[in-house]
C-alpha cells in the first residue's frame, strides 16, 4: 500500500480550490506544474473545473480508482471524507489539515486512523505540507514548486521548516528523491518511511528531520531502522535535544520528549549518524549521494595551502578520519609535481604556485596508489589557478580514468571559487566552501563504512 | 612606529615592477587601484615610472620621507634593502618576501632583525601577502583589489588562506577595517597587532588565525591580549589543535607546534572567544560588529516556525544562553500578536500564519518589555510572508526605533530569503541562513559581556 504514495496512478485532490493562494489550489497547481503524468482528480462540489482539470463534487463521483487522496478541508470535515475515501478504495490519504492530536484533538485523530484501518488505507500525517518525489513527477505540496530532482530523501517531522528546506535544497542544489512531511505521523511513520525508501532505487540516502518518536514506538524505531541502515545510510537531525528544547518539541508535535541520551543510544543502536545542523546534515549527504563508499581507512590531503591543510588535518584527527602516512616511493612521486620547498608528507601541500597540472597529477598518482582509500582536494584562491580551471579539471580527470576512490573537495575563496563548487557538486564532486565540511562529510562515509563492515560480520537475525 | 603602518603619508614598493601579475606589480596597482591618497614610490632601478607613478633606482634616491616600504625583491637582497631602508628612516618594512625561517634560513631572517632594529625600525613579515587597512585605503596585498570596508579586523598567519578569505569576505559582504599578514612574525606579532587594534577606533572586533605563538613567547602573549580584551573581542581560530595538525603547522610557520591544551589555558587567561571555523569566526564576528555588547541575560526567541524554535533553544541550552521565562504579563502581551494556537512561552511562537505585522508587534512588545535583553529573530519561508519584507520591516523598526537590544536573527529558505539575510546584514542586524549559527554567534556575545563583568569586578594591574 505504501508503494502507491510513490507511485500512484491517479490523484485526487480533496477541497481543491479555484482560488490563488489557498492550499487546495496550491497543491492542485504543483501536482499540475511539476508535470505529474497520472490522472488528477480535483474534488469540489462548487466546481466543475480547476486548473483545467473537471472537478467532482465528492470523491465516489470520479469514474476511476484513485490510488492517492490529497486531503485539504478543514478538520471537522476530515472524518466524512475519510470514510468516503475508504468506500472508493483509496490506497494512501495524505491529510494536509492541521486541527488533530498537536492541539488537543486527540479523539478526532483517533476516529480517522479507526476509519483507515477498516478500509486498509493507509495516511500520511495528519498536519503536513504534503510530500514530493520527483522520480514520479509528484509534487503534491504547498510549498514552491520547484523541486532539484536528486536521489537525497528528506522526511521531516516540522512543516514549517520542510517547506522552508524546499527553497533551501533548490539554492543550494541538492537534489531530492523524496520529501516527505509526516506531521502527527497518525499512521505511516518515519520508521516505516524509511523502510520502504531503504529500497527505493531512486534514492541512495535518507535523511531526516526528527522531533521524537511516539510514546511506546522506541523499541519498533531501532529495530526496522537497523534493517534500513544496513541498506542505507540514514543521517537525523534530532530538535530537541536540550531539556527546553524537548519540552518545546513536545508541545510543538506532541511527540515523546524523551532524554536525549536514549535518543542518542537509540540512533547508535540502529547505525544512524546524527548531525547537529541541517547544514551538517546536507553535507553529509551529499557526499554519501554523490561519491562510493571508501574501500578503506587511508585518506590523504592534496593541498595548495598550507593553512587549509593544517585545519584539515585537525578536523580529521578529531573526525577520526585516518591520514595515510605515504610510503617512500609515493612521497617521491608527489615530490615531482611540487616546487622543491612543498611537502609530499600527508598533507601534500603543493604550494601557492601549484596549477592545474600540478593537481591533475597528484591527484592521478593518489587515484593509482593502493596506499590510498580516500581523497581529499583542497584549494585555496590563488592569483595562479583560477578555481573554475581546477574543478573543471578534476572533473575531467575523474571521468576519463573512472577514479573511484572516495573524494571531496574544500575551496576556500570568492565568487569563482564559489562557482566551482557548486560546478564540482554538479559532477558528483562533494564540495564544501572550507576544509573542515570536506573532511566532516567524509569522516561520515568512512565511519558507514566500518559500521557495515562491523555489521556484515555478525550473524543477521 | 606600528602606528604609521596604519596611517602612513607615503609608501614605497621596493622591487616594483612592470610586469602584470608579478607580485611588485599586483601590490603596486591594488595600493593604487584601492586610492591611497599618501605619496607612493616605485622603487625599480630599470624603470622611470610605472603604473603612471614616478620611480626611483634606490629608496635612498627618494625626495622625500618614506613611512612604509613594502619590500618583494628577492630573499638575498633584502638585507641590502633594509638597510637602506633604515637609513632612509622608514618606519615599517612590510617584507612580502619568502625565503627566510620558514625554510630554514633562519640566519637571513635574524639578520633583517638586526638591521631593523639599529634603525629602530619595525618589520611585518617576511613571507607576507601584504597588509590593508581601509580606513587609510590601503591594500598593499597582492591578493584581490577589492576589499569591503567594515570595522572587523582580521590577522592571518596563514597566506594562502588570508588571500581565499579576502575574496570570501567580499562574498559574504564581511566588512574589514584591517587585514594583517604576519607570516613568519619577525618581529611584529599578533598580539603586539592585536594592541594597537585594541586602541584602533575603526576596529570593533579583532579575529585572528593563528598557527602558533612563537617558543618564549606564550607568557607575553597572554599578558598582552589580556589587555586587549578588556578593550575589544577578539575571536581566535587556531589551526594545529590535532596533534598530527600541530606537527603539520610547526612545519608551515615554524611556530611552536605547542599541545592544545597549553593553547586553551592561554585562551582563557587572555579572555579570547575560540572559533573552530573561518565560518564560525565570522559568524560571531559579524555579530559583535554591528550590534551592541548584551545588557542581561535574559533572551527571547521569536519565531513562525516552531521546529526552528526548537533548534535554536537546543542551540541556547548547549551554548549558555539563558531563555527568558516571560512573565505572565508579557506572555500576554504577546498572545494578542498571534492566532490561538501560537505560543507565548518562550520560544514565540507566531506560527506559520505570522505576516510583517506579527512579527513587527511582538518585536516591540520584546523591546519594550524589562524582562528582555536579548532578541533572536528566527523565521521559515512561508508562502503568506516574504522574508525581504519582514527584513524591511525589522530594520525599519529598529531604526526608528532606535532599539539597543542585542538581536540575531536566523532566517531559513531560499534565494529569496538569502536575499533578506544580505539585507539585515547590511543593516546591522546580524542574520544567518539557520537559527543555530544566530544563537551560537549570540552566545559568544554574551559570554563577553559575562567576561567584562567579571574582569571589571577585579582590582586591575
Amino acid at each position: 500500500m505504501v508503494k502507491a504514495l510513490f507511485t500512484p496512478r491517479s490523484i485526487a485532490v480533496i477541497g481543491a480550490s479555484r482560488t490563488p493562494g489557498k492550499i487546495g489550489y496550491v497543491v492542485l497547481r504543483n501536482i499540475k506544474g511539476y508535470g505529474f503524468p497520472g490522472k488528477v482528480y480535483p474534488v469540489n462540489p462548487q466546481a466543475d473545473e480547476i486548473l483545467g482539470y473537471k472537478a467532482y463534487p465528492s470523491i465516489l463521483d470520479v469514474p476511476d480508482e484513485v490510488d492517492v487522496a490529497i486531503v485539504t478541508v478543514p478538520a471537522d470535515a476530515v472524518p466524512k471524507v475519510m470514510e468516503e475515501c475508504g468506500r472508493k478504495g483509496v490506497k494512501v490519504a495524505v491529510i494536509i489539515t492541521s486541527g488533530f492530536s498537536e492541539v488537543g484533538n486527540v479523539e478526532l485523530e483517533n476516529r480517522i486512523v479507526e476509519t483507515a484501518r477498516k478500509y486498509g488505507m493507509r495516511i500520511l500525517g495528519p498536519n503536513i505540507f504534503g510530500y514530493v518525489y520527483t522520480p514520479s513527477s509528484i509534487n503534491a505540496t504547498f510549498g514552491p514548486l520547484e523541486v532539484a530532482k536528486g536521489n537525497i530523501a528528506l522526511i521531516s517531522q516540522s512543516g514549517a521548516l520542510g517547506i522552508a528546506l524546499m527553497g533551501w535544497t533548490i539554492m543550494n542544489e541538492i537534489g531530492l528523491s523524496a520529501l516527505l512531511s509526516v506531521g502527527n505521523m497518525a499512521d505511516l511513520d518515519v520508521a516505516e518511511l524509511s523502510e520502504y525508501l531503504a529500497d527505493d532505487p531512486n534514492t541512495r540516502v535518507i535523511t531526516i528531520y526528527l522531533e521524537g518518536i511516539k510514546p511506546g514506538k522506541g523499541g519498533e524505531f531501532v529495530e526496522k531502522m537497523r534493517k534500513v541502515t544496513l541498506k542505507k545510510p540514514v543521517v537525523v537531525i534530532k530538535a530537541g535535544r536540550s531539556r527546553r528544547g524537548a519540552a518545546a518539541a513536545a508541545s510543538h508535535t506532541g511527540s515523546l520528549a524523551g532524554s536525549d541520551n536514549l535518543y542518542e543510544a537509540a540512533f547508535k543502536q540502529s547505525g544512524i549518524i546524527r548531525a547537529y545542523t541541517v547544514e551538517e546534515m546536507f553535507d553529509i549527504a551529499r557526499a554519501f549521494a554523490a561519491q562510493p563508499l571508501p574501500k578503506g581507512e587511508n585518506t590523504i590531503i592534496i593541498t595548495n595551502g598550507g593553512g587549509v591543510g593544517v585545519l584539515a588535518t585537525d578536523a580529521a584527527e578529531f573526525n577520526d578520519v585516518k591520514l595515510l602516512e605515504p610510503s617512500q616511493e609515493l612521497r617521491e612521486k608527489l615530490k615531482t609535481t611540487m616546487p622543491w620547498f612543498g611537502s609530499a608528507k600527508n598533507p601534500v601541500d603543493l604550494t601557492g604556485q601549484a596549477v592545474v597540472d600540478n593537481y591533475v597529477k597528484a591527484l592521478r598518482i593518489a587515484a593509482e596508489s593502493s596506499e590510498v582509500d580516500n581523497i581529499v582536494i583542497l584549494y585555496c584562491r590563488t592569483a595562479v589557478l583560477d578555481p573554475r580551471d581546477l574543478a573543471k579539471a578534476i572533473v575531467e580527470l575523474y571521468e576519463a580514468e573512472h577514479i573511484d576512490k572516495t573524494t571531496v573537495a574544500g575551496f576556500v575563496g570568492g565568487e569563482d571559487t564559489y562557482e566551482a563548487i557548486k560546478y564540482l557538486n554538479r559532477h558528483n564532486i562533494p564540495a564544501y566552501p572550507s576544509p573542515e565540511r570536506a573532511v566532516y562529510a567524509l569522516s561520515k562515509m568512512v565511519w558507514y563504512r566500518r559500521y557495515l563492515e562491523a555489521r556484515r560480520a555478525l550473524p543477521q537475525a
